[in-house]
């Protein structure tokens, strides 16, 4: 009888962990029942935080809190000590030293990581782990595929969501310490005393997690906001201004970070229209903010519509200011030299420039990796990039040491991501689109973190720890971006998207009047003779921003690698690739790939079901399904169209078209990039 | 040089073949260029169509066309004797013989199957092989899909299309005699004087081909066109005006044919509205049309809405008829016991019906097989019912025996097909869907051909000789059915379809005061124990409507044929089937088979690509494109709707749906069946 009894709560217990979930939760899903004993040597808003989540949720032996003067640590490190048995000690030098090793520890915890024996130093690797919004004041988001924007603007300053103080709790976790709260397609509004008030309500909220808020601005302020005549930052009147609005924010935000700027860049105004440079426009808002210790990042994402390559702009425009910047100006590059495609290679500014600071921007939302629809785990595209061998002071100078200060020694280093974040109950549209966003932070402070381990981190705190979920689980992770490759963009193919929304493939892609470099033959280049677009000494020469080996290996079709060969040559349809295929032959095999890679996840998914609450399961199952019909959809848009020009047949071998390239160049899909 | 030269004229003479064809010339493309000697010893219209068919086309020696008094021949047989070399003699007692025979020859001659001395006689083994057109007077085409109907009745009588020629010509090539010009639901107005005068305008141009007209009537023709006030068929008014109108009829129309009639079914009047039975309805057509030598053929696809089992009325109602009708009266039953499903067992009429003719109606066009946009050869449909055994008189008393009058010696012998013939300038909408027209009129003259056969005549008529093309295309097209089978309705399941049009899946489909037996819930009886319709012993005991020892084996689960399982047996999801999986799992089996099927054909139908012209092979290729699409959806559709019965996951080595239910559930096609 005792024994039925016993195995009836045995049952309970290991369904309970299937309630429904919205997601809204994500990675911190730890028991609050804990009731744990923590002491801190001294009280502040942010280690009272660092105390209620280890008492609500640390399991083990009491947790002493000590700040301490071990320089070493930094601002934001920490060590723990001791053992989860007989007590933990968390050290820092200042308070969200603390806040981030009792994440740290509950982490440990969540994980089935915790070693019997404590002895852990944890130091960022970027001093600035920053989230960019592009969120409009009036609620939409850019490239927003998660619902509209979690700021609630028409409600600011009086009413505070509590959405505000889970989204820092979240990015506490994970080590980010800076949002820049708005589109970097920035209205001047942001600026205006009104919505000043609002932003300085929301960084009040954001402070004890050690958050600091940042603002994207519009260069023209000066004119929209300040009725001036011009925004010349060699105007005085115009230095003033900003001088002026730059203490006006700090009286507000005494901890403001600082200002992000697009500038001279698809449209927005910038230094150029008056004959200023990007070093002017940036050094003159430096000036403003350096005697409060705020930072400017200046986007390097510029590009005229009539140069010949793209890809080269935003090298030739910078490295010619290279070391002329005032210290507190970082130039923030997007991680390729185009446009945030499923796969790039990194871009030549990294490694190259030297004398100035220069972070990472990486693209948290799916823009081009299929928005929330699409399972992509960005991990390995992180990870990659960071990974990526610039070979600037020879081998080993990777684009993560290029840009946190070990290579070149500047004090000034950050990542930035752009957030996949909205008013979506479950945050980020997908449920494994928090991944990204997980390991985005967790990339930030430690960059050189497998991917792979972070997504089993991930999935441990996110659904569960059993092995039997999570290792097959973190295998359809980390293959899921390789896939949308596949499908969407192989061989180093690029920008083959539809028009404005950026989903669908639309390599055929007309429109009248409209910048070649925003159509995709711009970037195909397809034509009888074969595909790809030359950027080797026969064409624009891009390999020759690069550093040796890397410019020698690209520029020859050879020894390219065939992961970025149609990025840097027009290759005959012919071309016999590693395989023995043709370079046709081998398209096909890797969209046909693409394509099976989703119906692996699918099935690999269904099998999970027995792991995973109905909610998400479901969600995730359904969005796998639109992942798996829109996977057919590119390989047969692209096949069928690149076919037109190759006259080749798709290898009898494998799986034919399903649609007809006339249909599909029919479709017209009803979307914006704006949620 | 010389060489080079040939080498050019070879190339050219192959490349000729490829020019673009619009389907319009059918099976009939013979080269037109023969010249060939033909002398007949008597001169008609009919035997002038043979001349000139055999001097276009026959590269033989000269042909000699001899009426003979050969009674063993009967009205349509002929001989062929001879040789292709020496000459050939076409022998017969009638002239529509020899048209048929030259037909015959120019067969051989097109699929290169002549052999070196001919000795051939043939006989059909049906007396009539009728068309039935279910064209309204609207220019409308029920289950339609290639097009509006071809006869252009605001032209006629005064205009007379070619295609009408064309068309005659098609049918007689083989052996096609009659046609049923408009709808089964037939308006009363195609009776009327104006419409008559159109009728014959049309049977004028057909007669020389040997092919008599036909009509199908409304029963209350007399209340709306004679201003009578009953259509009681044991009223005398009733049976003068039908008198009067048939004497009218054969005025204009003096070869013909009778009435094809449907009658107290689906809404349409008939006897029983008067309280008489269908056989008082027969009989006084019948009686009106004998002293003309006309027939009537009475529909037998009728039941009742409440019903507890639709399959068994038909032989319910027509059964205790038996021997009562009129000698000029005959029966035609369709295919299967409910309607033209993709696989049915044969209608237990067959057989049992023994002292009255009986005929079967086939549907040549898709209503419930993807319409034209399906590849779905459908003279395996068509073998497999006159193939299948009723065992009425011991085995081997197989349908087509049933009803040829071999096995009950009836004068009157018949078999119709609903034509899948439209304004289509290739005829059918599908090119492949012209093949099953040809095999309805090969079987309707010789019903033992082997459907595969006929599928390689028509293929090298059609496409070309080439083995390399035929022997791939041909295995295409007898797997092609098969596959609708099983993406659609696998293991005896019927009518899951969409309320209305007939094409897509709706398993889930509820309309507010439908007739239950319109809806497919009636049918597949899905509930948490299993599914399938009990039509056993332990059921509606349809089962008891065969012939021993068919009764036995399809009432017992075990050894019920499992193409029939789920038509006659409601099974428990997890009974172990023949393969030794669960009846869930087989049916995740047969569904994904029917993908895999569909997906095979395209790569089939790729690789012949040097075979076809551009045109056809275009077609071709986009059709079996929608067919792959629709075919997961069917799959995805109705293994997602059962899932929900069923609980059980679709075994995870299978391909997983691309659709949610939910999805499925919402989509409307607009589609009427009317074209």
């Amino acid at each position: 009888m005792k024994r039925y009894l016993y195995t009836g709560l045995f049952l309970l217990a290991a369904a309970a962990p299937l309630r429904a979930e919205d997601g809204s939760r994500l990675w911190l899903r730890g028991n609050a029942t804990a009731h744990a004993r923590v002491a801190a040597g001294r009280q502040s808003p942010t280690i009272a935080i660092a105390v209620s989540e280890l008492q609500a949720q640390w399991q083990g032996a009491a947790v002493q809190l000590s700040i301490v003067p071990n320089k070493a640590l930094g601002d934001d490190g920490f060590s723990i000590s001791g053992s989860p048995q007989s007590g933990v000690t968390i050290a820092a030098v200042a308070e969200q030293g603390l806040l981030y090793g009792a994440y740290h520890l509950l982490r440990l915890q969540e994980t089935q990581s915790l070693p019997p024996t404590l002895s852990i130093t944890e130091t960022p690797r970027y001093a600035l782990r920053i989230l960019n919004h592009w969120d409009n004041l009036d609620g939409s988001v850019e490239r927003g595929y998660a619902g509209r924007s979690l700021w609630k603007w028409g409600e600011l300053p009086d009413t505070l969501s509590p959405r505000y103080a889970a989204y820092a709790r979240a990015n506490a976790s994970v080590g980010v310490n800076g949002t820049v709260l708005n589109n970097v397609n920035a209205s001047p509004q942001i600026l205006s005393p009104p919505m000043l008030r609002k932003v300085k309500a929301i960084a009040d909220v954001l402070r004890p997690y050690h958050i600091r808020v940042y603002l994207s601005i519009n260069f023209s302020s000066p004119m929209a906001l300040g009725s001036l005549e011009t925004a010349d930052p060699l105007d005085k009147a115009v230095q003033r201004w900003w001088g002026g609005k730059v203490a006006e924010i700090y009286r507000l935000i005494p901890d403001f970070g600082g200002f992000l700027v697009k500038a001279n860049s698809e449209g927005l105004p910038g230094p150029q229209d008056y004959g200023r440079t990007h070093l002017d426009g940036a050094n003159m808002l430096a000036d403003a903010l350096a005697p409060h210790s705020g930072i400017v990042m200046w986007r390097a994402f510029v590009y005229s519509p009539n140069d010949p390559d793209r890809a080269k702009q935003a090298y030739q425009e910078f490295m010619p200011f290279d070391g002329k910047f005032r210290p507190n100006v970082i130039i923030q590059v997007k991680n390729g030299p185009v446009d945030f495609q499923p796969r790039e290679p990194f871009s030549p500014l990294f490694g190259a420039m030297q004398r100035t600071p220069v972070m990472v921007e990486l693209q948290i939302t799916q823009e081009y990796l299929g928005f929330s629809n699409h399972l992509a785990y960005l991990g390995t595209l992180f990870e990659e990039c960071l990974q990526s061998d610039t070979y600037a002071r020879g081998a080993g100078s990777t684009v993560a040491k290029a840009t946190d200060g070990s290579l070149f020694a500047h004090p000034l280093t950050a990542i930035a991501g752009v957030a996949n974040i909205g008013s979506d109950v479950g945050w980020c549209g997908h449920p494994f689109a928090q991944a990204s966003w997980y390991a985005f932070g967790r990339l930030a402070w430690s960059h050189s973190l497998p991917a792979e381990a972070i997504a089993r981190e991930w999935l441990r705190q996110t659904f569960g720890s059993d092995s039997a979920f999570v290792e097959p689980a973190a295998a359809m992770m980390m293959q899921s971006r390789e896939a949308v490759v596949s499908y969407m963009m192989p061989l180093g193919l690029h920008h083959l998207f539809a028009w404005g929304h950026h989903y669908g493939p639309e390599p055929w892609c007309r429109v009248p009047n409209a910048r070649p470099d925003w159509l995709p033959s711009y970037y195909h280049k397809a034509d009888s003779a074969g595909l790809g677009f030359d950027r080797s000494s026969t064409g624009s020469h891009a390999t020759a921003q690069y550093f040796t080996p890397l410019r020698e290996q690209w520029d020859n079709l050879e020894t390219c690698d065939e992961r970025y060969l149609l990025w840097f040559h027009h290759v005959p349809w012919g071309y016999t690739m590693k395989s023995g295929r043709t370079l046709w032959s081998e398209l096909c095999h890797r969209y046909q790939s693409g394509v099976d890679s989703v119906r692996a996840m699918q099935q690999a998914w269904d099998r999970l079901q027995p792991y995973v609450d109905a909610e998400r399961f479901a969600l995730v199952q359904s969005r796998l399904r639109t992942q798996a019909r829109d996977a057919v959809w590119w390989r047969d848009a692209c096949l069928l169209y690149f076919q037109t020009f190759s006259r080749r047949p798709i290898p009898y071998a494998l799986e034919r078209p399903v649609h007809d390239l006339d249909e599909l160049m029919k479709v017209k899909l009803e979307m914006t990039h704006h949620n």
